[in-house]
């Protein structure tokens, strides 16, 4: 079955056969990673440009050992050494990237919407790998992935998404994929880091983590960003952590067997305690691991590839 | 026919016969880089390094594609993170480099002179990524690819060349190869822009950008150094863009279907109008695409491939 | 012959055994990286990873010319660009990564002891490719292999350490692997630049340099670090380099078939004089060239391979 989208900007625009494509074909390609010869031929003789306007260690890796796994080249460009800096517009860094014949370029920028005004602007495939504080949307997928891996199914589960939801593309992207695929979200943050009318994409909003956390089947909590710090944190890190921190003590109100979740990097002791990271609800390697899984189905969409019958 | 140089320093002691096999060469590897699969088997098992003193991100990921392309093993090392940092010499650093058996040595560098300087100690080919105000060997093939495509021959071709000449190692190297293959070259700038005794190397000189133009079948403008300006730029850069700035005015001077090129990275609105930038006119673009395409076949030559009859 | 080892994290707990599998392993590499097609299938599919906390070309890029000559995919991380900038542990950057299944971390870092933490935490094989002033494992061992493949045999040399002992990884990976092997280990330096009771570790302790270097086999310079002047180089550079430097008359007092090494980036001129830097004795560049052979080695072995059979 072909897959209908030439680029992956973000979330809100798949539908929820798209994301359940994209997790089959990520399940088919899971194994590959733990097999000693951790490749295949798939995408051999094309050329993935990874385009970071943002340093980012973790998503820059796994979309490279992605690339690498499925046999294409790969060419890292990071902001700091690139054109951008001698003046250069967005769009002529991009298209004289284009000018090159890469099958897909993966990007990640500061400003939201950059990766879709190139989409518009490029023929190569684009591959949103953060937009601002907009979508980041192959971290949503691997979420899903990781969650419908431990629990069987994602219709009907009660994700709690805690923290800064304001400046969070990981809390949007997750949000669209979560209500699309018939999960029930449930926001929790100060008023200063949730957004008004962000209820009316579907998602309960509270201001006490309790509320959010009870019940719940899945506990997802977002990196505080320190750099931020002063701007929003109102009044202090320390009564961030406490109002707002996962530890064993509010933990309790989830399920017993809730999902514990981090994008990471994490702030131990800031949004997330350490013996609740360390604990036996965590997940937070499982999703690093199924990372590499979910970029390259998403590479290999994009590039042309079938996508996975719907299980 | 075998290819009668080692290293590629510069155009200065390339002949016409030269040129022409690296850019039949060149021709032959530029359909490559259209197919789904971008690769063929030629320089397998070999290593080139990429050594940057300088940064830049288009030339070095153009020389990394053509790498790629052609099954090469490729490693980028920049200056930033050298040891030059550490006080060791340049003939130091890159006799340790050669010491690790790379087959190529693409290097950028700061100094005019530096290839050229490590060429005679070192073994192995190096090829001249752009070396101060000196030459950019590898610029200048690409433009006579792409001057050659569109207009099917170069003999004869008026070819402008405007901006700050003085410090363009772009427009050295183009100066070179466009009077070795019978162009007629014309240079423009200020007089703090244009070297003294410049003419003596086969060049027009002219101070009005609407002299070097008339009846041009290519201009070809430089770009003007932001960081350099207030050293150079007098008075101004808005009367610089005033007084040598390609725009849709002056270029009616050339001839109607000249071609307008540029080496990027473009300052819009600077040295080049954006409706000329954008314009039907420009082949820009085509000068990125015809880059890798070159640079696979200075790989290739320098490794001791067979250079293509001369068509 | 099955390796006993699974990471590479010092040569304290190597014994004669493991560093002769390593050097006979290496030996059998040597010979690839002369070849055309410096190339073999041995790590196809692998991931290596190059974790690198602090800069430093020369080591980086010998491991990853050293993986990909054993046909695996490398990884480059640099600190500059970790996700450590944004208050992750160790521990979490290292299991993020480990997550992704690579084969192989090889990784250099400013604390004493930071590879070994995380050996014991990680399943994956690590290799040091320097910590703090600790160790550096394979800087030692492409020393042996260099004063082996010169000599013929390492039992029984008098090797001269001489500089910066007390900060030195290169200093104490060698003290630990020379007389492992039967050889004869001389340091030399200022009082403020030997650690007190190093002679327990089996070596002789100068403060002279030539009652180090009389008679000796090797005179093996180490590199003074300049961003280090004022705190430990007491009482001046000139000084230094005038009683501890080597040079074309106190190397005189070594046998006259005495090998010069240096771990490299030499400061020509303060700890080596140039004239002895680029004398018939020295073999810099060997053991650069050698690097990459017994890296090959190091990285094949823990990865699984057989090591060769002692010669």
């Amino acid at each position: 079955m072909s897959f209908g989208h030439k680029h992956i900007l973000g979330i809100e625009h798949l539908s929820r056969e798209d994301i359940f494509q994209i997790l089959d074909t990520a399940a088919g390609f899971k194994e590959i990673n733990t097999r000693a010869i951790k490749k295949v031929p798939t995408l051999r003789g094309r050329t993935i440009i990874n385009l970071f306007f943002e340093a980012s260690t973790r998503t820059r890796t796994s979309f490279e050992i992605a690339g690498k796994r499925l046999s294409a080249d790969t060419v890292n460009i990071s902001a700091s050494s690139s054109s951008v800096v001698k003046g250069e517009t967005l769009e002529d860094t991009a298209r004289n990237i284009e000018a090159m014949h890469p099958d897909i370029i993966v990007m990640r920028h500061g400003a939201s919407g950059a990766p879709h005004y190139l989409a518009e602007r490029l023929n190569c495939a684009i591959v949103n790998a953060g937009d601002g504080a907009h979508e980041h949307p192959s971290q949503a997928l691997l979420d899903l992935f990781t969650i419908r891996e431990k629990k069987g199914s994602l219709e009907g589960l009660k994700v709690a998404i805690v923290g800064d939801i304001a400046h969070s593309r990981v809390a949007r992207s997750n949000l669209y994929a979560l209500t699309r695929v018939g999960a029930e979200v449930r926001l929790a943050g100060p008023g200063t880091m949730v957004p008004p009318g962000i209820e009316k994409l579907g998602a309960e909003v509270h201001h006490d983590i309790n509320d959010a956390i009870r019940d719940a089947d899945v506990v997802m909590m977002l990196r505080i960003q320190l750099e931020r710090q002063g701007k929003t944190l109102l009044p202090s890190l320390r009564e961030f952590s406490r109002f707002y921190g996962l530890n064993q003590d509010n933990l309790k109100l989830a399920r017993p067997d809730a999902l514990v979740m981090h994008p990471g990097p994490m702030n131990r002791g800031v949004e997330i305690a350490s013996s609740v990271a360390d604990g036996p609800q965590n997940v937070i390697l499982d999703q690093v691991e199924n990372g590499v899984a979910v970029r390259m189905a998403l590479l290999y969409l994009v590039a042309g590839g079938e996508a996975a019958e719907e299980s």
